[in-house]
C-alpha cells in the first residue's frame, strides 16, 4: 500500500510499504477515508534527524473497518470509525478515569513504534478500546468536523477543561493554529464570556472571530501581556489555553493568567522546563494539561457536531490526495495552510 | 521596642527600633505574645546580601490588639488575634474568592516594605481584613497549634487542597520541615488513604508517622522516585504536596505523581523555571500552588484545633525569648530544631 514516510527534516515522501495487517488478535485494519496533517507533525518536519527507514506519519483519521482480529468484540468490518491519535484498551485504571492517553497498554500512532494514518490503511491496536463508531455515512457533509474529533477539537477542548473555562469567565487562547482555533470553539462552548486570541495570521484570526473570539492580541512577549491586562481590568484572565508549546508561549500563558487562574497546555512542549516558576507561584497560577484524552471526549463533543452547533471542520482550508501530502507539509510549515485534510 | 533584624546571611540581631505605631487609619498595633521562625526565613538567612538597615523579620504571630486606627471597625483593643503571614483587605475580588495572598491592597509581613513579628509589637495594615480574633485566652494550652494557623498549618493545607487530596487517594509529601509535617496532617485530615513522606531526619519522620504518614522514603532523586513507584503499584501517587521549593524537590514531585495527578507546591521556589515540563505533559500532571491564603483557611481549620482533632503545634520543638532568636535561626538552619516558637 502507499503511505507517507518522513525520512528527516523537510523530507516527506509517499512510499510503497507492506499492507497494514492484523498482528495481534485485538487489532483491526482500517481503510483510511480521511486523514490529516497535524501541527505537531511540523516539529519533526523541522527537526527530525535523517533516517534510513523513516517514520510512517499521521495520527488522525476516519475510515472503514476492513478486518478485525479474533478477539475484537465491539468493532466489526464495515463500521465507519474515528481513530483517536492514541490507542487505548478502554478498560485500564487510567482509561476508566478518562485519561486514555495514559492507558497502561496504549500508545500513539505515527510514532517510530506504530505506523501512521496518512496512508491507504492503518493497523489499529486494541481496536475495541480505541475506535469510535460513527452514526453517519462516509461521505457525510460533516466529515471534516467529525475528523477533528480524532485530535484537534478534542485537544482544544482538553485545554479548556484543564484551564477551568466556565460560564462568565475570561479566557485567552495562545496560538492561532488549528488547535488554537478549536480551543476558541471549546472556550465558547463551555461558556467563557470573553475570549482573547493571541495570534497574528489574518485568515486564522478571522476564523477565530467567527468561532467566538471577542478580542485579538497580535503583539508578542511583554507587549502581549500588557495588552491582555488592558483588556481584563489589569488582572489577566481566569483561563489560559496554551496551544503552541514553546518557551515564549508558555511564559506568556503564565503571565496573562490572573491570580488563582489556570493554564491548560496542549501544545507539545519543546523545552525541558516550564518558565515562570516564580510568577506562577506568587499568583497561585495552576499549570496543567498534556496529551488530550480525545477518546474520552468524543461522546461529549459528537452531538454538538452532528447538530451543527460547532463546526471545527472549518479549520481545514486545503484538501490533498496522498501524492500532495509532501506539499501539504510544506504549505502548513510555511503557514500557507491552517490544516490539510488528506483523502488517500 | 526590640525586634529581630536580619542584616545579611547568617547575621541576625536583636535591635532597638522605633515602636510599632498606627500609620494608616486602617492599621492596628498588636503586642506579640507568640511568634515563629519560619523555614522560609532560612532562605535569606543563607543568601541575603549584607545591608546597612537590615530587614525586620517574622511573619507569623499571635498577639493582643493594643490600638486600632480610626477606620478599624471589627477589631478592638484587647482582642487576641492570629496574624496571617499576608495582610489583606478582605473585600477585594481576590479576597472574596478566598485568595487573600493576591489581595489588591495586600502585602507580606517581614519584608523590606513591612516590618515583621519577631518583635515586641507589630503594625498590622488593613487590620479588619487581616486579623482573626481567637475565642481563647492568651495562655491557652492550644497556643502552639493556634499559632500554626498564621502560616505552616494553613500552608500544608493549601498544598493538600491544590494537590486534590481526597478520601481513598494516595498522597506523597516532599519535605519533612514544619510545613511538610503540617501537610501530612492536612492530607490525613482530607482523607488520604496512603501518605508517603519523603524525608530523612529521624525526629521529623517520627512525628510524621504520628501525624498519619503511612510510608517513609528517605532516598533522594531517582532512587526516591523508584521507591515511591514500588509503594504505589508502579503508578505514583494521586497527590504530591511539595514543601521544599528546590529544583530537585520539584523534579521529584512531578516524577512521583501518577498520570492525571496533581502537585500542590508551597515551598517557596528557588529557581526561575519548573523542571519536568515533558513528564508533566506526557502524564497530564497538574502543577499548582503558591503562597497559601491562610486567612481563608483559619475558619475551616480552627474548629479541629480547638477540638484537639489536629495538633500541628507539635512541630515546635524549641521556644526562644527574643534574645535567643539569633540562635534559633542557627538551630533551624543546622536542622537542630524543626521550628522555633518565639515568646517576645
Amino acid at each position: 500500500m502507499r503511505a507517507t514516510v518522513m525520512f528527516g527534516a523537510g523530507d516527506v515522501r509517499i512510499e510503497s510499504v507492506p499492507d497494514a495487517s492484523i498482528i495481534e488478535p485485538t487489532d483491526a485494519v482500517v481503510t483510511v477515508t480521511r486523514a490529516c496533517i497535524c501541527g505537531s507533525d511540523l516539529w519533526p518536519y523541522q527537526k527530525m534527524e535523517q533516517s534510513e527507514n523513516g517514520r510512517l506519519m499521521g495520527h488522525e483519521a476516519i475510515g472503514i473497518v476492513e478486518a478485525v482480529g479474533a478477539d475484537v468484540r465491539t468493532i466489526k468490518a464495515g463500521d465507519l470509525v474515528v481513530m483517536p491519535f492514541a490507542f487505548s484498551d478502554g478498560t485500564c485504571v487510567f482509561c476508566r478515569a478518562g485519561l486514555h492517553t495514559s492507558c497502561i497498554h496504549g500508545g500513539f500512532f505515527g510514532t517510530p513504534e506504530v505506523a501512521g494514518a496518512q496512508a491507504e490503511a492503518v493497523r489499529i491496536p486494541l481496536a475495541d478500546g480505541t475506535l469510535f463508531v460513527l452514526p453517519t455515512g462516509k461521505d457525510d457533509a460533516l466529515m471534516p468536523s467529525l475528523l477533528t474529533l480524532s485530535d484537534v477539537m478534542g485537544t482544544g477542548h482538553h485545554a479548556a477543561v484543564i484551564a477551568r473555562v466556565g460560564p462568565g469567565k475570561t479566557a485567552a487562547v495562545v496560538g492561532d493554529g488549528a488547535v488554537g482555533l478549536c480551543a476558541v470553539i471549546a472556550a465558547r462552548r463551555l461558556g467563557a464570556e470573553q475570549i482573547i486570541i493571541l495570534g497574528r495570521h489574518p485568515d486564522r484570526i478571522a476564523l477565530a472571530r467567527e468561532f467566538g473570539a471577542t478580542d485579538v492580541v497580535s503583539e508578542r512577549g511583554a507587549e502581549a501581556v500588557e495588552r491582555v491586562r488592558e483588556l481584563t481590568a489589569g488582572f489577566g484572565v481566569h483561563s489560559v489555553l496554551e496551544c503552541v508549546g514553546t518557551e515564549q508561549s508558555m511564559h506568556t500563558a503564565i503571565s496573562i493568567a490572573r491570580p488563582g487562574g489556570a493554564v491548560g497546555r496542549v501544545g507539545v512542549p519543546q523545552e525541558q522546563t516550564i518558565p515562570g516558576s516564580e510568577p506562577a507561584f506568587y499568583n497561585n497560577v495552576m499549570v496543567g494539561g498534556g496529551h488530550a484524552p480525545v477518546r474520552a471526549y468524543i461522546e461529549e463533543l459528537l452531538p454538538d457536531v452532528l447538530e451543527g452547533k460547532i463546526n471545527p471542520g472549518r479549520v481545514f482550508d486545503r484538501t490533498a490526495g496522498l501524492d500532495q501530502v509532501p506539499d501539504g507539509y510544506r504549505a502548513m510549515n510555511q503557514r500557507e495552510a491552517i490544516k490539510v485534510m488528506v483523502k488517500p
